[in-house]
């Protein structure tokens, strides 16, 4: 597990001259669900970015953004983030020795990431806007100051995040029928897409998977096909009113022949429940790819015997709040005595 | 990355007949932390067991506990815990299909903890009582019920726990000349000298090396050589006053001339700040090992050269509130304006 810009080297732009960065990102793992493959009558296969270093599936393309930022000199780098992205380039610019600015827009992000990019030592600054409006002010900063933007838009992002369809080619042997995958800023699915054209031109796989990519009801401006003004769901790390990745995510779901839909919070909350009895915890949004699934195969577009990849973007520990929220579970207070444990236990 | 089990086989008490239950446990990185090894004038490596599947390296032994238990025909698991073990054992207990019974004690429970077992089904009862009375009320339902203990006090967690030693002296081609690894329970510290002592029998090391055990200033039994009755540090994970392997691990200690030393929880936050300007989040209990060197470093004990791997038990993420507490920040709240923003900045 020596990071993905050794492990991928001649498949990624980077030379001798770019420092050997890493936090041993990427070689997550695929991990098979039995249950819910029965349930929908397929293969069900799990991508699960949560077990990167910052707890998602970021740190692919932010180890190489901040690599090539080191590597052109840069000494600060600066990204708007609902929380994840932060935490990733907060971690990357620490381990390289870096400055890290974070513009996060403000209220419902989750605490766990709004913490990590703290103890990174990253300068967080909170504005009064929605994401769209951070973003935009990151854009203009890093044009007219000396300052590295590793938001999506740079273009090195999407370069290291293809490096998760070679791991699930390398492991599956060939691409899956179906890569079901949460969308909000559109950069991961663009990232997969490509990722996975590479290695056809590679030769290293027989056929292209559909992309499926899913959105939460409340922010699916893909779905839609219009930016939405005012994104709301419970899944913040796809609270995204108008993805930077919007073309680029277009032409993935149309050159595949996939689709993209949306799925309610509440069936977002009931995929994550139930991947957490497969024994994954993942992050609310993550849990869109296998939401998105289960209704598909509750309107009857779900083709049997299918071998699906969902990718879970994220770590559940990101957003403890919304995961006692879901469960909606106090525990049971009793006195330390056999009998009051041997009851309740009952 | 096929799981300890499948990793390991030969030097573990399984069998054809034991499931072959696994999250991708283990197979954790061993990162160079290059500011700390000058600070301290060793060569410091971090092994980074918060990369588990549930976060923690109590995955480890907890897949062989439930491995075990699927295999002898129990249907149920049961375990008092600070947070860690019920997160492992919810999550293991989920994925081999069987019920999960956790005992918490009252009060000071980290919430990304409770949240993990929670969400992964397991019934949580909270008792009134610290960790050490909830504990032996689970001793007697094991032993009255048929549910099978999953404590430290089942062997096979030690088992699984041992093949970090594995890793660290995979990757290191020979054993550290220190391991340096936090202390509560006690069985964590043990189960890495018995791993590092079966790889010695089996020809895969040259050396043992010495067993450094750090504890919180107040929940210290081991340094202070008497059960402590009212443990009380930041560091929930080795809030524990009355270790179950308090003997194995003097043992090691004892066996390896090592020792055991305390660390306040101030200077447990120093060593969490400073491991993640490394790039590493960990949990505050973690960062106690690197704080224990740096305790050394200072009193001119810690030896010049030596090649040290410290033991980091959990991820950050698994405590969000201490994390914010200890970088005591409130993000600066900004109009979304550039002129607001490039003022902030500089």
């Amino acid at each position: 597990m020596p990071g993905i810009i050794e492990s991928y080297r001649s498949l990624l732009p980077v030379s001798d001259a770019t420092p050997p960065l890493t936090l041993h990102e990427g070689a997550t793992p695929l991990i098979h669900a039995p249950r819910l493959s029965q349930m929908l009558g397929i293969e069900l296969h799990l991508k699960c970015e949560g077990f990167n270093p910052t707890g998602s599936f970021k740190d692919r393309g932010m180890v190489m953004a901040v690599a090539k930022a080191l590597e052109a000199g840069s000494d600060a780098v600066i990204c708007a983030s609902t929380g994840n992205t932060s935490a990733a380039a907060a971690a990357y610019a620490a381990r390289a020795g870096m400055r890290c600015i974070v513009l996060i827009p403000e209220g419902k992000i989750a605490l766990g990431k709004l913490a990590q990019a703290v103890v990174y030592g990253a300068q967080v600054l909170q504005v009064r806007g929605n994401f769209d409006e951070a973003l935009e002010l990151v854009r203009q900063i890093s044009e007219t100051h000396p300052v590295t933007l590793v938001n999506s838009v740079n273009p090195y992002r999407l370069e290291g995040q293809k490096t998760a369809a070679f791991e699930v080619v390398d492991v599956l042997g060939d691409a899956p029928d179906i890569l079901a995958i949460p969308v909000g800023n559109a950069g991961n699915i663009s990232a997969y897409w490509k990722g996975f054209a590479e290695y056809r031109v590679h030769g290293r796989l027989g056929r292209l998977p559909q992309m499926f990519g899913f959105q939460a009801e409340g922010a699916a401006p893909l779905v839609r096909g219009e930016r939405v003004m005012k994104p709301e769901t419970l899944a913040t790390a796809i609270r995204i009113g108008n993805p930077a990745s919007a073309h680029l995510a277009r032409a993935a779901v149309q050159e595949s022949a996939g689709l993209f839909e949306a799925v309610t919070d509440d069936e977002i909350l009931e995929a994550y429940r139930l991947l957490a009895r497969e024994g994954v915890f993942c992050e609310p949004a993550s849990a869109a790819s296998v939401a998105g699934l289960i209704k598909l195969h509750r309107m009857g577009r779900l083709e049997a015997g299918r071998r699906v990849v969902a990718v879970l973007t994220g770590n559940g520990l990101k957003d403890p709040d919304t995961a006692l929220r879901a469960v909606d579970v106090t525990p049971v207070t009793l006195d330390a005595s056999l009998a009051a444990v041997v009851e309740a236990m009952l």
